[in-house]
């Protein structure tokens, strides 16, 4: 046991694929660039990678700082390190940026080189499956046939699930939390709330606004309150802000009275200020779009009947976003195939977000897990 | 037993009140308009009177239809007419709309006196209390010194409630329906964002849209799409319209493809196209103002102790807008200074939006609630 540190200074690198991906919408990308960072060592079996998979607004940098900006922490810092529940002294681990991002890889604000012009609205549909055979190929390039692990959260376990599907013998391990096996009725509706926020801000410009010099920052700004809202628990909201008032009675104004107003703001304005609303757009379609069941009729059991992984599915008990119904779905899936699958509810207060915090209970099932991967 | 009849053609009427109206908020209206309508026979005790107070997007227009519109029928038709659960019959049923409503009373739409142009954003906050307050001129100029019932749901609910607090000896009976005693963090939230997406459209004019002959009625749009996810429960949507696709597959484009966007993009466009954007704004407010217990401390049954109504308090099991829970803080309140208080859960899928259909157990429960009163 040492004490858990951080992997320290870490840097972005960058994978050039020339060959054109052919994409599930029917379009291709003729070529692209995928933004990477790895943390740990690759053993000399090539045994120990372990991919995370990112969410809505995560990123390749999933760990450590950058030399040039102490603050600028990985999204998930507090699982991935020395002596952490994902320890770089035992795995190779790598973060990816998505195809369609907005940190580095190819997406709608890189150039079209059929057009020699940004990308913008016409960048092609991209989905979990499409990501994934990305990451495949990025695998490759890191000589990398078979993964410890895949990993994610919410839209990143929904590609961990999908490489159990592509990619069967590519993945040993696959850890699938807080996430679902398709979207409901509800989930596809907050997702079409904060699309029409985008798509009808005047400064859209029919997602072309970078040759207006222009970016949708209001309808970017509505789309993360209301994703913001989905992330909280109700009782997290609660005990966070409750009904606590800036000026202590009602002041009758528009300007902020209740504290979770300004939480709200805050969290809509700094989005607004580095996202890029067409990444935005498509990562929603990318959640409505996955459905590895669509296929076979509705019967997820026939749809995971390829993936030989073993599994870790993990719920938060105050997820609304993704109840634990829903991961339960996958595991009951999992089991009709005869899968090898822990399952665990994590009884944490913090909504869907709980799977980016480090609650002891979580934190202790995944150090477990990983520490009896072989690798 | 008569089979259920419509109250049959219905008109509105105008009352006019030049006494100034003193708000919670320190200012005041120096004089203004209600539109209602009644349904139904005052008897000669006046003992038969039962207010109905609206939600949100509701009026005065309860029940029947218009001359002029058989198809402008009345938003709570289903519950208020001969042989219906508040039955004409019996009671003489009086809808109002409220205060900074767009329906007919004086509103932000209405002219200011003191300028001869539009309220627009000059109109002043109005209150749960404020709005009760206006009512009970009402009631006095109808000659009703007491009412044999004050009924509403959702935020009708909390006018319904306030009533008991605000003149306690002027209501025998309140029925008050998917409600709650204040609003959530969460609850707050979604009107913020909602008031953010009205607030930020360029076609607001900072409330003086009208003068620009324009409506915000893109934010108006996203405010009524947020409004309908947290109206309908997620299973109900799941089974109104699950992921049906409308063109049978993923055509990877952001038109309609699922059915649950079209719902909502003709829910918001049609309100888009009535509802004033300025007493959307004073209504989400008068919502989150809404909090009798604060000047208690937050001891909602010290709050309480001034009510003497009998109550019928009503919750829909998947109600998560206003949870049963929330309901039972009423009651528990109520119960605290033993008070007669009737409580039921009813079962009904179809989320919030349940207090509006005539779902058999919920009306059988409002017949025999008001079949018992005297009057």
């Amino acid at each position: 046991m040492i004490q858990p540190q951080s992997v320290g200074v870490v840097s972005a690198q960058r994978a050039r694929f020339t060959e054109p991906l052919q994409l599930k919408s029917g379009g291709s990308l003729p070529e692209y660039e995928l933004v990477y960072e790895t943390y740990g060592e690759l053993n000399a079996a090539r045994s120990n990678a372990v991919l995370v998979c990112h969410a809505l607004s995560g990123s390749h940098h999933v760990a450590g700082h950058y030399a040039e900006d102490a603050r600028d922490v990985g999204w998930w810092d507090n699982l991935v390190g020395p002596g952490k529940p994902l320890d770089t002294r035992k795995f190779f681990v790598i973060g990816v940026n998505n195809l369609g991002g907005c940190h580095g890889s190819t997406g709608p604000s890189s150039i079209n080189p059929a057009t020699g012009k940004m990308w913008g609205a016409d960048f092609p549909f991209v989905t979990v499956e499409d990501w994934v055979a990305a990451q495949a190929r990025l695998a490759d390039a890191l000589g990398i046939e078979r993964f410890a692990a895949v990993i994610g959260g919410s839209l990143g376990g929904m590609q961990a699930l999908s490489w159990t599907l592509q990619y069967p013998e590519r993945v040993a391990h696959a850890l699938v939390i807080a996430s679902a096996p398709k979207l409901t009725a509800q989930n596809i509706a907050f997702n079409e709330v904060a699309r029409q926020a985008i798509l009808s801000d005047p400064d859209f410009h029919g997602g072309h606004y970078y040759e207006h010099g222009v970016v949708p920052a209001r309808g970017l700004k509505l789309a993360r309150m209301i994703g913001h809202i989905t992330y909280l628990s109700d009782d997290a909201m609660g005990e966070k802000f409750g009904r606590s008032l800036r000026h202590g009675k009602a002041v009758y104004s528009y300007d902020v009275e209740f504290e979770i107003e300004s939480y709200l703001r805050y969290q809509g304005d700094k989005f607004a200020g580095f996202f890029d609303a067409n990444t935005y757009l498509l990562i929603t379609k990318a959640l409505d779009y996955f459905d590895p069941a669509f296929e076979y009729g509705g019967n997820l059991a026939a749809a995971l009947a390829r993936a030989t992984a073993d599994f870790l599915v993990v719920s938060f008990s105050t997820d609304w976003r993704f109840s634990p119904a829903r991961s339960r779905e996958i595991v009951y899936g999992l089991l009709h195939n005869r899968r090898n699958v822990s399952y665990a509810e994590i009884d944490c207060p913090a909504g869907h977000d709980s799977f980016l915090l480090d609650d002891a209970q979580y934190h202790a099932l995944l150090a477990a897990y990983f520490d009896r991967i072989e690798v």
